[in-house]
């Protein structure tokens, strides 16, 4: 019998109320918040920011195949290696993203930055990844015993929900084994039995990254006195997901004894500044409140800067320049960003036929063919939208554009074009502009239902999909050594299925944690 | 010079909008929250009751003497002693109480509950103490050096905000020593220097009580098959304070691995049952979310139930009774919260010349004579209203009125009559009423000032009025045997100085925490 079919169990009226009214308590002692959203809490009613709320969440832990998910862990650090020589190899990506310089206004930008940088000359060798690699578990069958794992995309920037993922986690398996390493709460049901979600180390994974490279960083390059030093997390202006990052932050000033500065992208020109005078380029920080006192900053993670909306003037674009050139260690460099780009992923995942094309070959060398082939089974079927080619058949052609997405460059969804709406998108799109698009074929997981906790306290229940995204960090050296690299951590995130979009900030699907089976 | 008069240090606009920024994120990210105050946030805004805020907390530790902190702590674990000794004398206290059933109706009905129970027998000798005992400063001489620790009241029942104090605590002194074992979001000053607050383990203190209790209670007494054991927690509906409580609970699950069930007042009788085939009379609860799951509490926690607010009709009443027939060690029993008057602590502290009436040496007839002089000294002047007596005179003089508060029988704040209030209050009372009320010395502190972020996020400033709490726990069985007694854990809360009333809930004053001096 198929352990989901009959998952999750059905709630009494008595049983749903305890639940919710149990998480929404958990989610506020455990900072598993989010500030409210406008549409529930207008800014007027709070005008200083002091409240919060629940992120929005599932009430079970979501059925998650187990071999999917050991495949997922198993190629992690893989993958970490993967994009850190596909930065590293520059010939290479620049070649690919010369070709969407005309057509994408963002990625042109962010080339223009590296060569910028590049004809002054890089001061940094090192490169931070915190990434997630996120996946959907295809199963046309419907049986979670022939699901595959399919890659969605590769988040090489502000690859978020660490955090709050790993309390998510947490809140499954007290109400999974509470009060007394059985639940009362959750209705009985063959799949909680001897069952809690996997570790999920989210937080001190990706702090680990940070620490490393904090470390690798050395000492003070101030002169003629050292500075202290420090870590920057270059936020955005009243980010609602604040408390996600603030779980980083606290681990790094907590276990590693970092300080941490949080600073919005449109602070980052007035309270840091690289001494002319000093060719090694140290990125000094000076708070607002209190201007007698300077940091260096040995690392800087953005959580800003990563889409086109955090750069509304050139201002921003000085600001990420300035950075870049600075002797910090980048999470990410402006390249490592770029490497993320769906066109990388696309050529990655197309079969070329042949071996001088075998791209994961060349940029793993040294790893073990059957870790290769792990690796490609990943891969979704995704094509380009080259005249004659596959892609744009599929595309143009309303009977088989249904089974689709059309994806421009960018992370973090909010830009993608779905199934019917491809077709008469790219006819009002110039032919020329088409390079820019990236066809990839719909993962279609086997069905699964569940129930979620919104922000505003609706309680909402139906047909859902979910995404599974792995972290992994990884501090290599432009010359190709790695100091560190790891897999650990996961998010799952899970959504009505007639959603097409997946941002969990936006309010659209709600994170949630894995039984696996 | 005296540290307190530059105290605290001027925040410029650019330091004061950092630290409240940093004191909103702290708050919410370690659960120093409450729900939203309804004048703040209506419930129509937030029909499901998701949102919460910071607790109303002070930017800056206040100053505290150190003698006086000293001293309550040193005399903590005899008055934990006294008032088990108190409750323990059912004659003595029993003729205390008389003299007030028939001026104040919600004594009178406690008692009515404990002579209920008595006349049927009481099944469990073991009682439960959680107390606060709170003080100020008195000094009249402005100066800290010279400054008297003087106690306001002794809390037998419901002693709220462990939780919420240590967290508060915590993020003092986190914003003391960072980010690196120095502020820099405080100007600097010299009390700061080499100084944080005082540990405050109130949690593990208040958790360790409840937890000696429930292991003290022993096996289960339900027959014929032994039931798992749980403490109940008896809350007020709808309450906004549930994250103090919370952290209590969560000691309990995760340090002592008991489990923990919270119960409205108004659900006791229909969740909980006591067999009436079982002279033991062991309490059942069953969750209404699991019916067919049966817990024995062996210890039953009140943060309801100690006022006439929580006893809107009879079945209140009969509530109380039901607990405290059953087989559970009450935190507290009636007798316990009945020792908690006001009466007797005016008793207590009103000189009476010939040693047959020192009550200290009779209620703690082992403790040394020197401990006695402590506790003595923290008796603040009070009175009866005794016809001829000096408490009658100082109230009915508006001259001398001014430097008193009048208080009936209840704890907690918000019944207190005060200052010029108190002729015309008096006056408008039948004489015979007046036995129900004691007067007391306003005590006087040495000036002093604070900044305080209030829930809805307004910050306000200026002149303040501190009154430390200190927390201990003792089990003691109806023989006089003590099976632990502890003191651990402290209270500061501040208000304003024109504010005569001190309840932080109802949003008049701010957790604070101290340094000390």
């Amino acid at each position: 019998m198929d352990l989901s079919t009959s998952y999750p169990p059905e709630l009494s009226p008595e049983q749903k109320q305890h639940l919710v009214a149990t998480i929404k308590d958990w989610c506020i002692h455990h900072s598993l918040t989010v500030r409210p959203p406008p549409a529930f809490i207008q800014g007027v009613a709070d005008p200083q920011g002091v409240l919060a709320t629940n992120a929005p969440v599932t009430l079970f832990p979501s059925l998650f195949p187990r071999p999917c998910y050991e495949s997922a862990v198993s190629v992690q650090t893989t993958y970490n290696q993967l994009y850190a020589s596909i930065t590293g190899n520059v010939e290479w990506l620049g070649g690919v993203i010369e070709e969407l310089v005309d057509v994408d206004d963002f990625v042109s930008g962010l080339w223009k930055v590296h060569l910028a940088v590049k004809s002054e000359g890089y001061v940094q060798p090192l490169s931070l990844g915190l990434f997630r690699s996120d996946y959907m578990v295809y199963g046309s069958s419907g049986s979670f015993k022939e699901a595959q794992l399919k890659q969605v995309e590769f988040n090489t920037i502000a690859a978020s929900f660490g955090g709050l993922s790993s309390l998510v986690s947490q809140l499954h398996t007290s109400l999974l084994s509470s009060p007394t390493g059985e639940s009362i709460v959750y209705p009985s049901h063959p799949a909680f039995k001897g069952n809690l979600p996997p570790e999920n180390s989210a937080v001190p994974t990706l702090a680990g990254g940070l620490a490393a490279a904090h470390k690798a960083y050395g000492p003070s390059k101030s002169s003629p006195n050292p500075l202290p030093l420090c870590i920057l997390f270059i936020v955005q202006a009243g980010e609602r997901n604040l408390f996600d990052q603030m779980e980083l932050a606290t681990c790094l000033t907590q276990s590693h004894n970092i300080p941490v500065f949080r600073v919005t992208s449109d602070e980052i020109l007035e309270l840091t500044s690289i001494p002319e005078s000093n060719p090694a380029r140290p990125i000094i920080y000076t708070p607002r409140y209190s201007p007698s006192t300077q940091f260096e900053a040995t690392t800087i993670y953005l959580r800003a800067l990563y889409g086109p909306q955090d750069y509304p003037d050139d201002t921003a674009w000085k600001a990420r320049t300035h950075i870049e050139r600075s002797a910090a260690i980048k999470c990410p460099t402006v390249l490592n960003q770029l490497s993320g780009c769906k066109k990388v992923q696309q050529i990655l995942a197309t079969e070329t036929g042949g071996p001088e094309m075998d791209y994961l070959t060349r940029f793993l060398p040294d790893t073990e063919p059957a870790l290769l082939e792990k690796i490609r089974a990943t891969f979704a079927p995704q094509y380009d939208l080259a005249e004659g080619g596959r892609g744009r058949e599929l595309a143009l052609n309303p009977e088989t554009a249904v089974y689709h997405v059309l994806k421009p460059q960018r992370e973090g969804g909010g830009n993608n074009v779905y199934r019917d709406a491809i077709p008469p998108f790219l006819k009002s799109l110039p032919e020329k502009d088409w390079k820019g698009w990236i066809l990839m074929e719909l993962i279609q997981p086997p069905p699964a239902k569940n129930v979620a906790l919104r922000s505003d306290g609706q309680v909402l229940s139906g047909d859902v999909i979910g995404e599974l995204g792995m972290y992994g960090t990884i501090l290599w050296a432009d010359d190709g050594r790695v100091l560190h690299n790891k897999q650990g951590g996961w998010l799952m995130r899970t959504k009505a299925k007639d959603s097409d979009e997946g941002g969990v900030a936006a309010g659209f699907s709600s994170l949630d944690s894995i039984l696996l089976v």
